[in-house]
């Protein structure tokens, strides 16, 4: 059983301060996500993800915008969503975009489709938070009729109907790779299953040990499915520096404020 | 008074043909665009454009993705889509993702909003064709609130309210830069001229001197409004070759089938 273990960075640009703690300029923020997402990379990092917020903290709520110009600047690394806030957005304006993203890449777009933690997102595009899981669910429904990229028949309650439309720009691979994001519920997991879409789990506070009931309830489910196994990736915040004192000194007075620089992912796959 | 003319490219992405006569893939046809942003950059080009449009023989339907990815290898050109179809999209998500590229381009983003000249976003996206002038009036009006990039209070029918939401990323200049793409409609002229931004005429095939009326139309209704002057474009169909003779031969095959491979837009600004 080969396993290959890829290893990636995320950031939600966040607004960080300058030398005199002074917050950045959201454009500064952005800048900088896309000279790290260059130098991440130079260094040989696997895959670089953006996450989407509409909060003054965070610069980036169009991620596909910021990877598209990391893209004509980067030959190797994979370039994705962390995550895509699918509820509240179109899934055929997020197939377009990152089928683009795909192109100017060539083909090393990834998109991890979520519910997304915070809830902003919901009032300002008009979406009704009581209907959060019916809204994830028929759009997720959606997307995976886009990724066949053919005509495509498709109705529900949530979204103007299909019928027989096709949507452009098509992939050279003939689908865009995407994942579902989880945040730990056993439907989520399930749903990810049901539609043979690789796994990608936020981890965001505890310890990772109690997370390994869902890759195994995940495995079970692809079996009962019968879909052969997909990629499994773990998303966990993280802070790197050259010792692990100097890291906890370095982090501790933002992460006690609920604040992290930027965040780590590891995405292992079979 | 001092006259600026800026000479400017824009491209549909049009699906080209390679050596043999096949159809280059959508992806192949959005990298092109992206060399030709590159190109024009370097030989001083002072803004390059991209058309939205959702069909096959045209690559691009997301042009601030294909944008962004011009803007990371430029520094001079200002990018712009040409046009955004303002009446299907959203105009919180179009403002987001202009933003971004003016965060990645430092500031030299430049959207048109216009209604487009084609239909097929219509039904894509759930908008009844019957409300095509209600969409881009409400729309417009929601986008001319956006551009103070403060606390939004709007309601209209075709878009849910916002009640005090910000939006973000800002930019550093405080807003973009926004222009009205119309075709010939007198009413549209005066609606540019009553929010004070600049215009951007669309001739797609006859005289240009007959549209002059409307560039007059255009200054007397600022005037009336109380605005000061703004800068007018001028869209038009083009090709470019080495001799008068040579340009004729080249593009009638495609032109005659009502295909173009480029097309030419000059703005001038006092």
């Amino acid at each position: 059983m080969d396993q290959v273990v890829e290893l990636g960075m995320d950031t939600f640009g966040d607004v960080t301060e300058d030398g005199h703690g002074v917050p950045v300029s959201h454009a500064q923020a952005i800048r900088d996500v896309i000279a790290e997402g260059i130098l991440a990379d130079e260094v040989g990092v696997d895959f670089f993800g953006v996450g989407e917020h509409h909060r003054p903290d965070f610069s980036v709520s169009s991620p596909e915008t910021v990877l598209a110009a990391i893209a004509s600047r980067t030959r190797h690394i994979h370039l994705g969503s962390a995550v895509t806030v699918l509820s509240s957005d179109d899934p055929v304006r997020v197939y377009q975009r990152f089928a683009t993203l795909d192109a100017a890449s060539a083909g090393r777009a990834e998109v991890i489709l979520g519910r997304g933690s915070f809830t902003e997102s919901f009032p300002l595009f008009g979406f009704d938070l009581e209907r959060y899981d019916e809204l994830f669910e028929e759009k997720l429904n959606l997307f995976v009729e886009l990724m066949k990229e053919g005509e495509v028949n498709w109705s529900g309650a949530t979204r103007a109907p299909l019928d027989g439309q096709r949507v452009f720009p098509t992939t050279e691979a003939g689908s865009l790779k995407v994942w579902v994001g989880v945040g730990g519920s056993p439907e989520s997991v399930v749903r990810a299953a049901s539609y043979s879409l690789p796994l990608m789990l936020a981890i965001i506070g505890a310890d990772p040990a109690r997370f390994a009931p869902y890759i195994e309830l995940y495995r079970h489910a692809l079996a009962e499915f019968g879909h052969q196994a997909q990629p499994i990736g773990i998303h966990s915040p993280g802070y790197i520096a050259e010792t692990d004192e100097q890291a906890r000194e370095e982090l501790w007075p933002y992460f006690k404020e609920g604040r992290t620089a930027s965040a780590l992912s590891v995405d292992g796959r079979r």
